[in-house]
């Protein structure tokens, strides 16, 4: 049932290139806070996220009040499909699957906006055709996974007034945003307060590379909506280590400078490769790469110890499509080595 | 909106009685497995939470595939209540919030058994005959909180049959199970096969003081069930640091020996003293004491630094209801030290 990549559980693999976190791994300060957050654990989490949200609301301008935090950034996409309770609910197609498990909670009916091939997967004019009043909430994943295709700022304000005009409540997933070249052009966190129809999802997993400590935020402009949300989960959702490795991660600006001077490089290089070796590769523009290649390409690294994530089970793509993470330069050189290998059987 | 009990991050308090959790605090081997969780939190979490599945069948004597794990008790309870959908909830009044938090989140009306103090706030036959055909789900607290009292096994199979006559699915609530004299008397783990109607909740929050770290499950065997709650969860709910103090966790057999022989003594102690004091105290088997005092005790008692629990937002009770856990020898000295200057005025 479950099949998101990261299967490193079930067996071993030398190079696991099937999950998008940040190639430098996890910053040291954010793991040592994290376990002084775990000496502290006979205590419950603060219900209140204080000095999480304090340091947030600086980091990001936006008000405290502005902010849910969960369990992950899936844990607010669930808040979110609980709060608003869908009838109808697009997305577009592929994209990552929890927007369609949440919606299903709740039995909304989904309905998909199939990104073409021809378009490079990219979002085109007729989404905003799409976005009928019979829909009542719409979910963009900006960089999009697993294409890593963007949405610019100004084709979003025109997505958001369809969405009012509408009554469609519009949650944009920018948990990938930090990787692209100049994220300011494509978040809408600057806008907030212009709409009140706009759930914006970020994650601390994949930013600061701390995927198994459980951290996400929404940030929302409807204090109603965030009401709504937050009775929608419990209230010691955020463990006290994730609260307090966030703490520390939001310091780490060196760190989150360092990193994207190196997937910038890397992921020109790691795409150069991937067409040398014959395959064809689609624009994206975050920490991964996204490909199409023979069926069988999963199993073929599998046998060699390599994990990429095979992407056929996304709604919207026939099998052959793959995603891998773009990571550092020797392992990246490794995986070449590896596909190199297979592509000349 | 939050009121459980433990707001220590809004004010300091010196000593903190109104959280339950074990006093002897999380075990070391408990915060260090935490500790090296965080230090390989770049990957996700392990969704099937194996080790500690395979860990947790072994010591509670169930299979594997009849544990569902969650980000502490109330995620599991979340989970049953969308996998459920029930359009009418039934719980004894007072008990723990978070049963009907949950229910709202799907829309369900509320029905409440009202304990009655005359009868020390026990569960009576009459709670039999509230299991109508209407009702489609029930939470009975076993002991119960905020009074710590039992429900015995044999009346638990009556109530259990009575829910499969009229298509009912109980949850157990048996968190604070390890606390109470003979657990085995009262805890259905032994006859979880017996049953397809129920789900028992267990935590390892109260028993390993590790509130903090969010490590919750539920124990059911009826697979359609635990299918539909896996499907109402996001698959990563469980941090890696939360299975890895889990599995340390289970290991601590001489810890849960020990605190529960402190408990008992401490136990005794305490309410010998609560009524010395001129406190009503009710009968609580669980590791925290209930009892009636004047309705302004709890800020009597934060004026000196110390944190209780007023009962008094618990559907069915007044002011003048409260909960103190029984903590260690020298601290509960110090609460009764500053009851009785409360009480001497």
């Amino acid at each position: 049932m479950h099949n998101h990549g990261g299967e490193i559980y079930s067996h071993h693999y030398k190079l696991d290139y099937s999950v998008n976190v940040n190639c430098m791994g996890t910053p040291a300060s954010v793991i040592e806070a994290a376990a002084k957050g775990a000496a502290l654990s006979a205590q419950y989490p603060d219900v209140n996220c204080g000095e999480l949200r304090s340091a947030l609301a600086e980091f990001q301008q936006v008000k405290e009040s502005q902010i849910v935090f969960g369990n992950g950034a899936a844990d607010v996409i669930f808040s979110s499909i609980l709060a608003r309770k869908p009838g109808k609910v697009l997305v577009p197609a592929p994209t990552f699957a929890e927007y369609e498990q949440a919606a299903k909670v709740v039995g909304a009916q989904m309905v998909y906006y199939i990104l073409k091939e021809e378009n490079e997967f990219r979002l085109d004019e007729g989404f905003l055709d799409a976005l009928t009043p019979d829909i009542d909430m719409a979910f963009l994943c900006n960089p999009n996974n697993p294409t890593g295709q963007l949405v610019e700022k100004k084709e979003l304000f025109r997505i958001l007034d369809r969405c009012a005009e509408n009554d469609i409540f519009l949650v944009v997933d920018e948990c990938f945003n930090e990787f692209v070249e100049e994220p300011e052009k494509y978040s809408l966190i600057k806008h907030l307060e212009q709409y009140d129809n706009l759930l914006i999802l970020k994650a601390f997993t994949k930013t600061y590379a701390m995927a198994g400590l459980r951290l996400g935020y929404g940030l929302c402009s409807d204090q109603d909506f965030m009401a709504k949300m937050a009775e929608c989960n419990q209230p010691w959702a955020v463990s006290i280590p994730a609260q307090f490795a966030g703490v520390a991660a939001l310091k780490e600006t060196e760190y989150v400078a360092q990193s994207m001077s190196i997937l910038r490089e890397e992921r020109i290089f790691l795409k150069a490769e991937l067409l040398r070796l014959g395959f064809r590769v689609f624009d994206s523009q975050a920490n991964y790469i996204f490909f199409k290649a023979a069926a069988d390409l999963k199993e073929a690294c599998g046998k060699r110890d390599i994990l990429i994530r095979d992407c056929r089970n996304y709604v919207g793509l026939a099998p052959g499509y793959f995603r891998v993470c773009v990571k550092r330069h020797e392992e990246n050189l490794e995986l070449v080595r590896v596909l190199e290998e297979i592509v000349n059987g």
